[in-house]
């Protein structure tokens, strides 16, 4: 079965509490060598065997940038696989 | 800087109320050639440069181990890059 792969990750901009949250944790706990912390979302999506590669990538890229994504402060990128 | 990514996904056996939404809603709006979303989180992590690679990785395995994932409902894979 062909799959994507989406990643979402906030802009670098857009601050990140839920990753700094995590940073603070990790060096409370012991973790001091990480430096930086920040989190996103991936998305797996099981596509259909006809589809083409060259269709499967275009509606990949569609549904990642449309419905996925929040533009305003959120960037993507995707992998099609198999 | 190295930099280590953590996938977090649901078990295959829990249900993913998240990536059902989305895909009832891709179908809805004419991308009938996804057959399944599941949805997870990942965590870019920046670690220190002194950290040899198996420090490193024997850090972030129990970092995603302990912290990362509810291994109740959840698994992870990770990988370290630079």
């Amino acid at each position: 079965m062909m799959k994507a792969h989406v990643y979402v990750t906030l802009k670098p901009s857009v601050l990140d509490p839920q990753g700094q949250t995590i940073h603070n944790a990790l060096r409370k706990i012991g973790f001091g060598q990480v430096e930086g912390v920040r989190q996103g979302k991936f998305f797996t999506l099981n596509l259909a065997d006809g589809l083409s590669p060259a269709d499967a990538g275009a509606q990949v890229e569609r549904i990642a940038r449309e419905v996925l994504t929040n533009p305003v402060i959120e960037e993507f990128t995707y992998q099609i696989e198999g």
